[in-house]
Order: C-alpha cells, then structure tokens, then sequence
C-alpha cells in the first residue's frame, strides 16, 4: 500500500525543513539560501536577470496526466528557459506553492523530485518560496534568477533588416503531446478505455518534459555569437516571431520548409489528418529559442546542429510572412496559446 | 452604473500594456523593466536580497471585505516588509495574478492602483510578472528584490546573549482587525444587518493597510546601528522570538508590561473579553520589525518613539520566557497563524 503522510503533521516550519533538508549550495553567487526573510545573491558585476511564473491547475497543467515529479522539473525549466532567453545563466530559483489537502507529503515529495532534478540539470540553487494551504487546486509560482556580463543580454526589440531568423530545436510537438493526451482523457472518462500511448513517447515527452536550451546559450559563449534578438517559444512559433518584429520595428519572411520538425510529430500530426505545418507555427510550449543574427554569423550558425535558420528580417513595410513549400506568400498569424481566451 | 470591461477583450498583452502603461522606472539600478522575457537589474556592487510570496483568496484574504486597492497595496508590503527584515533596502517587485472571470478590467484596474501606491511609497520598480486566468479565486504572488552593501545584510540566527529585543511600532491590531471583520461578516451572512465599524478605524487599518517599516531600517543607517539579528512579525511576535532563539541558539525574556499596544487595539480586546497581551504575542500580520541590537546601542535605540525595548537576549540553557504584570515567569509559546493547520 501506498505510504500517506498528512502534512499537518509536520507544520509549516517542519515541511519546509523536510523539503529542504537536501538542498546544497551550487553556485559562488547564493550568498544565503532559504532560511531567513529574504536570500542574498551577489553576481559580483554581473547584472541580475529575473523572470516569473505562474502555473494554475486545470489552465496551465492537468494532473490527471501530469506526474508530479514531471511538474516540478517543467516549472523550474520554464522559467529558467526565460533567463537564458535573455542570453544569461541561470543561478537561482524561489519557488513558491499552494495546495490543498487532498495532497500528501509523498505527493509534494515527488514534485520536489522533479525540482532538485532540474535544479541539478541546470546548476541553480533553490534559495527561497513560501508554502501554503490552498482551498482547491495546486498553485505553483517560480521565479527565476540569473546573471549577464553588464549590458550583454539579448532584448526582444533589436532585431535589424537582413539578420538570419533562426530556432533550436524542433516545434510542434509538446502541442501534440497535449492534444493525444486530452483525447485519451477523454476516452478514458468516457468508456474507461485505458490510455494508448504506444509510439508516442516523443510528443508526449516534449509536453511533460521539455528541457531549456542551455546548450544553444553556451554555444553562442563559446563562438563568440550575440544574437541580435532572442525570444523563447512558449506560445508558438508565430506568435513569438510577431512580438520580436513588433517589438524591433521589422518585417520577417520564414520558409515552410525550413521549419524543424520530427518525424515522429509529423506523423502524428497526420494521423489527426492536422497540417504539421500549423502544428510547428502555432503549438505552443516547445521551449525553443528563436532568435536572430547577423549575417556575418552564418558559418558559425550553419555548423550547429541543433539550430535551423528559417528565414530573414526585412523592413517592417514589408509585412510578416510565410512562404509555402508551393512557393506561395501568407501574412503570418499568431495563434498563440492565450490562456486569457480559454 | 459601474462600468465592466472584460479582460478577455484586451487579450493578454493588451492586459499587460494596459497595466503598465504609467509604470516609469524609480531606480537607476532598474537597467530593463516590463516587457521581456526578463527584467535585469544591476545593483552596482551591491548585493542582491530576495523574497517571495504566495497569498491565496479564501485563505489569506477574503475579498467580502478587503477592497481590492488595499488588497494590491498589502501585497506590496508584505513583500518589501520581509526586505527591510534584511536590513536591506527593497528597489524591484515582480506582481503574478491569477483571476477568474468574474474580475472585470476595473477591477484589476483597481488592484493595480494599490501595487503602484505601494511602489510609489516605498520607491521600488514594478519590473515584471505574469498574468493568468484561474478557474476559480484571486491568486497573487509577489517577489521583491532589494540591495544591500556586501554582507551587511542582517539574518535571525546572530542574536548573542545579553542584546536588547527590541520591536518597532504597536502589536496585535491587525489580529483583532480580522477578528472584527470576521464577525462583521457572519453577522450580514445570518441577519443582513450592514457592518458595524464604529470608531474601529485603527485595527482595521492595521489588517487592511499595514505599512513596511522603512523609517527603522532608515533609522538604523542614519544612526550607524547594525542589529545583531532581525525578522518582520507576520505570524506573531512569539512565534517570530522563538525563531531568531532557534536559530541563533539562545534564549530570552521579555516583559508584559513592555509589549508595544495601541489604545484601540486593548479597548478592542477587553470588548471582546480578550487578553490584550494574547494579542499583542500571537496575533500575526503586524508587519513590525522584531530585532536585537548591543547593549552598547541602548542610547541610540531609546531616542527613537517608534522602537520599543520589551527584554534581552539569555543562554539558551535559561529558555524562552515571558515575565507577567504580576512578576510571574511563563514559558513563551509559539501560536502563530499556521495556515497548515486551518
């Protein structure tokens, strides 16, 4: 029999001992770490880069698919995939939950799994949060913290006519993963049909487990490459690429045919008789970093893997678009996940 | 009538632009504010503090009776309160929310009004946060980000034997603020009949408006005073006493007829037939500084109206105590407000 501690019985105090109780320093610059009314962090002439989120059950996670430990780790590699957005590393997180008492201590043992997990991955330190009851509903908001060299972050709005548009990775496929996962909900509440996710570890993996691309961040220290603009992909592909043109005042053409897609996406895409294409715009919560660079910086782009260069910024005159693998010309639309419509 | 927008007309970043669009920026260290996938910040050699917090409708507010503007102030404070408990100074906030649909544009209209009367007031920079739909209740997180020269910040576990405790303003009002309107409440649930808040402004204010103490820390920089340990009283002065005595590894005495009160708070108490001296030890939310200084600060420390010298730091072998009007010598207890345990 599964083991059920209340976690009344510890208190609030006792709890945040128990959660912490293995939590080491990892980083030169956590000062103080939980324990006290406040962490200290010195980045020692380095900037602070901050970001935060906040994660709502039955809007933003469903746990009826969502393992607890998957939970944990995706909240912290949201929010760090933000400060690397920024071309920063990540060095700290608060983390901060809410939760109702139909949870037990094994229960937050195993979100927390998740946590040090990618605490681990991404060398950041726990320094913080608070705990709370909550009437209904898991409550998770975290907030990230990270260092940049003075004035060496990428912003949004400084994207110049001509650079490459680039992205990490392969889209489309964390939006399938929730698609097939709903579905089978449903199924299963409907006829009590147990789920089949049989050949759809990929797409269901890029949903509850996405990793952030520290990879592409070191990539550019490494070979000495500043983007010009970056964003991370949360909302969809186009809906981010609009807020960097916005935000810089520029246009953009992207190639169908240069977006990064899996066969695996692909074909499950097909299976719902869906355009991949769609998918790969308009999926939202890939974690991908689209960015933009100079031209000058092609050889060096081209050699990595992991990065596909899928079209150029142009003159904002020039509209945002799309062109097909038919050689057709779209505006680009974004469709972006907006929780505020749901 | 009252005018209605509904967010969902705005979309989310119409919401952010509309909530940010008189949000300048106070302080030089604010190098990147709203707008990004983070906010960045530079404390010039400075050390960075941070704390956050997670405040949940139906367990830490209730808004029958917290008008929405006081709700966004408060949680403000809350948050640069725990700062200043760091002797620090507080420069940057990021504010979350998490709303149902019932809240119309006028209403986070409202809040917002509170959060930037905070800013305004204690001088910080709102410079991010996120915005979400919930299914159901108000879901506020806040984190506030301050400075502090390097290792000058002040932690709960350095009180020595023989210090002074000292605590700032008055205690227990907000306790019997909640208390009133709690009753208050019941009564127009039961027989309709409209709140009676007759010549209770005080302990109202306490629950609904609490105040940061920024003049201490102030005070404390002026006058070249470095307390030996700090915490801010939001679960009850003898909850926060017993944990700078853990944590620092000593005891205490404190004396009944020394406990900082208001006349309101104690009128208000004996009205209800309670002990006034109950309040003032376990009541929570008062927001005032709990701190212990040398003995060599005495002078210094009794010039200022607002501090309060209520007893001094023992062995911890001499335990936690509390000396009556009467003289007698009782054990200190701990019943702080423990949202684990309603």
């Amino acid at each position: 029999m599964e083991e059920r501690t209340e976690i009344a019985s510890l208190g609030e105090f006792g709890l945040i001992d128990h959660l912490t109780k293995n939590n080491e320093t990892k980083n030169a610059s956590t000062i103080l770490s939980v324990g006290d009314d406040a962490a200290v962090m010195d980045h020692f002439g380095r900037q602070t880069v901050i970001s935060t989120d906040l994660l709502l059950e039955g809007v933003h996670f469903d746990l009826s698919y969502t393992p607890l430990k998957h939970l944990g780790y995706k909240a912290v590699v949201v929010n760090v995939s933000d400060i690397y957005a920024m071309n920063a590393t990540p060095t700290q997180i608060t983390m901060s939950i809410g939760f109702s008492n139909r949870f037990s201590l094994e229960a937050l043992d195993e979100f927390y799994e998740g946590v040090y997990a990618a605490c681990e991955k991404y060398q950041v330190d726990l320094v913080g949060g608070d705990t709370t009851t909550s009437l209904r509903g898991f409550v998770i908001s975290v907030t990230a913290i990270g260092e940049v060299a003075p004035d060496s972050y990428v912003k949004r709005s400084t994207a110049q006519p001509n650079d490459l548009i680039c992205v990490s990775g392969e889209l489309g496929g964390s939006f399938l993963g929730l698609t097939l996962l709903e579905r089978e909900k449903r199924i299963f509440e409907e006829t009590g049909a147990q789920p089949d996710l049989e050949g759809q570890a990929y797409i269901v993996g890029r949903l509850l487990k996405p990793e952030a691309r520290k990879d592409i961040v070191e990539y550019f220290a490494e070979e000495n490459i500043v983007p010009t603009s970056m964003i991370d992909v949360s909302d969809g592909l186009s809906s981010e690429l609009m807020h960097i043109c916005e935000k810089s005042e520029v246009g953009c053409v992207i190639y169908e045919d240069k977006l990064p897609m899996a066969d695996e996406m692909k074909e499950f895409a097909y299976k719902l008789q869906t355009d991949p294409t769609a998918c790969a715009l308009s999926g939202g919560e890939d974690y991908e970093l689209l960015f933009t660079v100079s031209q000058t910086e092609y050889e060096k782009i081209r050699l990595n893997p992991a990065i596909s260069i899928i079209g150029y910024v142009t003159a904002a005159s020039e509209g945002k678009h799309l062109i097909t693998r038919g050689g057709n010309k779209h505006g680009l639309v974004a469709q972006g996940w907006n929780h505020l419509n749901k």
